[in-house]
């Protein structure tokens, strides 16, 4: 049995979406800047792609910037912005709970110059409003905070904050700008642009049954950017390069079937999520939720098992088919503790002992039942091992 | 009757590509970071692909950095390692008919402060040896030199240009870097970096029988660079993001296959272009070959129709089902005529018309027949319109 828990990490190909990607592989194959028919054809299907997902994001056609990933979408999304900025005194802030691609960009604007805040979150994972509103200043110029966490899936009220940034900015002549990355999103909350009143919105195909490779930057009309790349005349010369069309494709069937079918896969979801989070706390002591159980986006579950390793019970697992992640699949390869689970000041041993399981549409009770025949076993053989 | 004659635009995905990218998308679809089995799976599908790439560049597979495309490839390499020259009276050269992305990155960098030179082409839009060691100074630290131009298919002299930097640098203390832009010559020519003698090299799985969204920059063994994005710790963390596992298998398929037939497609390509070139000289009158036709790449033939505009000819071949370009697909929506004609001296009306036929390994002399009985209606059409 192979039971994938691990869909934060990235996400299995949908096949109603590979059956829409395939024909623009190797008979729709044109480049989209060919004037041709088969360039017409594949800009017309590129159209309709930013087209369909300009509807769900409740915006224009032309604020979608189609980019190789969220990481370039965020990077595009700070840097672009803040490159337009000359001022070195301006200050952003973001989160310290956001994705390494964020933070290490923060770091690089500091390092340019530019002044930066870190805006903590409380021991639940959620940022505070107050405190935020703290530490804007004059010079504040662009806050970015992500909509839900990639590790323990806390959900931010990006909408308040969105709605706060616009107060501010009635009275003031230098705008703060708001980026959202929206990454983990997508498929469990709205991602209605107008409502959610950002800035920068950033989504990555992979994570909700499309494929790796694309992503999305959104960028509000008449907001300035620089790119990131020069080349061609491509999305508004902000990202250049011949176009990734089937992976655009693909990223709007996944993004309209996410849509479609989101309050039906939020609802099924939610329900594993609590059948194998009450089954843990009835089968296994000492184990700790890392994050807010309310504020949490459905499929979710960040637990910290006291006295195992949180590496060695993700091995254990892999080898009895069950695949979930220790912190980020982007950071597990380093030694750190995750710095997300650092920043709820449970310290470093229970962020050593934490592990990510993260649902997916595709999960069923039988799985979840199977991992919680196994999951029990491996975690007092841990125990014993550590001596605990 | 379709006939595609527009291959150095893109390229069909090669059926034994796609077959072997398809099991990545919905069975292997785990991120290669993630320490579980369907992470081990995709991390080995990718070192083992990155180890064929390496086989056929013949260099180390710590040497390949993945990343979304030649843009991206060539703005890496420039802008990466010039990032590491804190100096700003260094020099780098380029020759004039280099792709937009490399002349505009460029242009970026001469804002920044560095020192340009842009090397001419003589009217058969190949660079003179001679020339280029006139204008390399004590500052020079980076020359950039395409290896086939992607408009009129001319291939540069690079393995002779690698010799004399590396002569030059044995008496340097400042080594001067040598990038070649081989985007149109993989699977034509062979890409040997140590034969080319080339720190870096830049490909685009598209441009042979690949996906698009994919490309490589291949970096010598300890020559610095910065990269263009932050975040994870992918690609020695100069090229972060979830890695595109299927973009990565196509590519390295593509090349493979590419590298295995190389002689057999450039023997056949060469046939047809020949076939198409008497065709058209025997039954057109006025035309001119853009670019030298000995030192040409197989599939290429760029020829000025006089009294036709370019696209004009285009769309009426497209009309009739048949793919060429006008320019490069990447520019062929702005008006300008196209620098690289333009650098061959011929004038702005030459530049004007003409057109690009790219030849593929797909092509039959069918086909080729079929638009030697097509083409000169057309131009006799156009002319009589024109009142040439």
């Amino acid at each position: 049995m192979r039971i994938y828990l691990d869909n934060s990490a990235t996400t299995k190909v949908d096949l109603r979406v590979l059956k829409k990607m395939l024909p623009y592989f190797s008979e729709k194959y044109g480049n989209p800047s060919s004037i041709h028919f088969l360039g017409e054809e594949s800009n017309n299907a590129i159209k309709q792609a930013r087209n369909e997902i300009a509807k769900i994001l409740n915006c224009l056609s032309e604020e979608i910037i189609f980019t190789s990933g969220a990481t370039e979408s965020n990077n595009l999304a700070l840097r672009g912005a803040m490159k337009i900025i000359q001022d070195k005194n301006r200050h952003l802030i973001v989160s310290n709970i956001e994705h390494s691609c964020v933070l290490n960009t923060v770091k690089y604007l500091e390092k340019q110059g530019f002044q930066a805040s870190y805006l903590p979150v409380n021991q639940n994972g959620i940022i505070g409003i107050e405190n935020l509103k703290k530490i804007i200043t004059e010079q504040t110029v662009l806050i970015s905070i992500m909509y839900v966490n990639n590790e323990i899936g806390t959900i931010q009220p990006i909408e308040k904050i969105g709605k706060l940034i616009k107060k501010i900015n009635q009275t003031r002549k230098n705008k703060i700008l708001f980026h959202v990355d929206a990454v983990q999103a997508l498929g469990y909350l709205s991602c209605d642009v107008k409502k959610l009143g950002v800035d920068f919105l950033s989504l990555s195909g992979h994570k909700f049954y499309g494929p790796k490779g694309i992503g999305i930057l959104y960028r509000k009309k008449g907001i300035f950017l620089k790119p990131l790349m020069f080349g061609g005349e491509q999305e508004q010369k902000l990202r250049p390069g011949t176009h990734n069309v089937p992976g655009i494709i693909g990223l709007a069937e996944a993004m309209k079937i996410a849509e479609k079918d989101r309050e039906k896969n939020v609802k099924k979801i939610f329900v594993l999520r609590e059948q194998l989070k009450y089954g843990i706390f009835k089968k296994i002591s000492k184990v700790e939720i890392n994050g807010s159980i309310k504020e949490r986006v459905a499929h979710n579950l960040n637990l910290s098992f006291k006295g195992v390793e949180g590496e060695a019970l993700t091995l254990r697992l892999s080898l009895n088919g069950i695949a979930i992640s220790t912190g980020s699949a982007c950071s597990q390869k380093t030694l750190e503790p995750s710095h997300v689970l650092m920043a709820l000041g449970k310290g470093e041993e229970n962020a050593h002992s934490s592990v990510r399981f993260s649902l997916g549409k595709f999960n069923t009770k039988r799985e979840i039942k199977y991992v919680l025949k196994i999951l029990p076993k491996i975690v007092k053989d841990l125990r014993k091992i550590s001596g605990f």
